[in-house]
């Protein structure tokens, strides 16, 4: 089966500078999978003739005449640049001309154009970002990660339910533990949404492990850590910081002195594998989950190397097949899950805006019209 | 001057054989420092035999008949046992009798046991904790780290000004520049709350940069970043995880055969002085800020050489006079500042909870009878 991916080469800070080459190479290590490199067509073929690529077959530029910036407002994607190469690579996955899209554009606008592109998945209100992080047991699996800056406790329950399946469908668990992030013990547990996300949780079906800490998505202790965007985001931010800031200082301690840079180069081999375990650029990548059609976001600022970690990402996805998996997960959880947790939210006195709510436009949309659970590119309906 | 610190000797997860020790070599590595160590009479003595501290005359054992439980519900700390470890040296702080106080208790406790002993200062509503973090630039104080888990946007201008107070008086700067913990540019730029207090930052005469991310504490871009005590604890633990699982690789992957751990002995010079630098243990010690008295908590898990570090801070609290610049500090700018945040919140329609709210509880009582600024022991009234 070749694997099609749709490249918003417009996007990020380098634009085509980075996103073409990064497409090039990977195309060359994978036979099987084939590019639609969307954008303005000039700046996509300058590119290609530089990296030797004009005549590679598994690449095909798809012209798009407008630029997503990386500081515009969602409303201006959204409304008034609508043959955006964004806009454009995410309709091909729409009308079911490739099975993933790859963007290091502006991420509210990239969540904002997705949704309204590919609409929800049954189920979910609000599409959240999920990353893999590394930890000393494997990978958890993260999110919020900035998608939402505030959550209902209901959010973070579908967000748990998102991380299941994801989870499930690449790491082939059968039930992935689940951890709600929060503060230590000792301290107030949370507030009062966290409070609430947790009743929830406790009472679906999900295999839910109970309250972690930050330093639990490094030890490893769930598969998955559920929380809200902001919190998510400063969690990566931070973690980004610290990690430079600590290789940055083994750096300057190697550097030294002349002494100092001897044992530097007897050590290089060891150095260079805790650089490579280290490394940034192959943490690329981070999933926009809940959506019918799988989305992968890059960072902005990723040279040629991250990027091409971050098309990995999709074209992972595609072959375990985490969309048509995701849909099935919820098809089948879905209910019962909101229906545990309608309960108990009626039995915690849940009300008002708290309370799992009724599912609303787009969601409701998608509903009336579900794709059949299972079959190939059943998420990927030609309407919506 | 004589400096004298109390010692809640039966907090943290060790207890005496823990605190008894740190106490016993810091007293031993400052000529002026006077430690009086609180809690159960002959757990203490023993722990002063094991050490040959008994006849040490800057050493006083002052009996408290009960242990706050690393578990202990905060109304049990703060309504049941009056005779506590805790409570008791707390009261000393109060009294006058000492000029510190450093526990390694529940943070909760700690918490509710200081307001309620020592009062907070005038225009304060919530203490916070307060920690500086290494940074590339030197350090960031961060606060709060985990007291106020929802907090209203006058709560995160009160953090500022005591962040500005804290970093003027320890590190001589007359201006600490202030961030505002937030998202990416790129996302919708934080919730209702954290636009709200960039508004009141603003408006206030602080050296307010702006809103800063989570690898902005690392990188050091301000002196001072403010945020809520549930973002502040998860970026703290999330940064404490990884920090360990990095330094746990640097080990595996030296240690993984022969020619590594070789390599290993050759670099040790280079890898001792990265760990001295990265070692948790120095890294221990955060203020509760906003007391009318100076309390510093220590690590629940720390081991007596992390504890000592913990008393070190204390001790230069009060050397630098922290306390009596703090309550300056805030009678000088409290008034202007909270009018300008004020006059913020009314131009752009704060009302309600959001508001600047008249001053409550022991704030007001505080206020009522303010102590008079800059003389020494100022803030320590013996009756509040």
């Amino acid at each position: 089966m070749t694997v099609k991916i749709t490249i918003d080469c417009m996007g990020g800070d380098h634009g085509p500078a980075v996103t073409v080459p990064a497409a090039v190479n990977f195309v060359r290590s994978h036979p099987d999978a084939h590019l639609l490199l969307v954008g303005i067509e000039p700046a996509i073929r300058a590119q290609l003739k530089k990296s030797k690529a004009v005549d590679e077959p598994r690449l095909t530029v798809v012209p798009a005449s407008e630029v997503v910036a990386m500081d515009d407002p969602v409303e201006v994607a959204l409304r008034r640049k609508k043959d955006s190469s964004m806009r454009v690579a995410l309709n091909l996955v729409k009308e079911g001309e490739a099975q993933t899209c790859i963007s290091a554009g502006n991420t509210g606008a990239l969540m904002a154009v997705s949704r309204y592109v590919l609409k929800t998945l049954a189920g979910i209100e609000r599409p959240a970002i999920a990353f893999a992080m590394p930890s000393q047991r494997g990978y958890t699996t993260v999110l919020d990660l900035g998608a939402n800056v505030d959550c209902e406790p209901q959010h973070l329950l579908q967000f748990a339910e998102m991380g299941h399946a994801l989870v499930s469908a690449i790491e082939g668990r059968e039930r992935p533990t689940i951890g709600l992030l929060n503060i230590g013990e000792e301290v107030i547990k949370g507030n009062e949404t966290i409070k609430r996300a947790g009743e929830l949780l406790r009472a679906s079906t999900l295999n839910f492990y109970g309250n972690v800490e930050g330093n639990d998505i490094y030890k490893g202790t769930t598969d998955v850590v559920v929380c809200d965007g902001f919190v998510g985001n400063v969690a990566l931010k931070t973690s980004e910081g610290l990690a430079k800031m600590l290789t940055d200082m083994i750096k300057e301690e190697f550097g030294r002195s002349f002494a100092t840079k001897l044992m530097a180069l007897v050590a290089m081999p060891v150095l260079k594998r805790f650089k490579r375990r280290v490394d940034p650029a192959q943490y690329n990548g981070a999933a926009l989950l809940g959506l019918r059609g799988l989305v992968i976001k890059s960072h902005g600022s990723a040279e040629a190397y991250g990027f091409e970690w971050a098309i990995k990402r999709g074209y992972d996805a595609v072959k375990n097949g985490v969309l048509e998996r995701l849909v099935r997960a919820m098809d089948e959880n879905a209910a019962p899950m909101r229906q545990a947790a309608l309960e108990a939210g009626r039995a915690n006195g849940i009300t008002g805006s708290d309370a799992v709510q009724p599912l609303q436009d787009g969601v409701a949309a998608s509903r009336t019209n579900p794709p059949p659970p299972g079959e190939p590119g059943a998420a990927l309906p030609s309407k919506a």
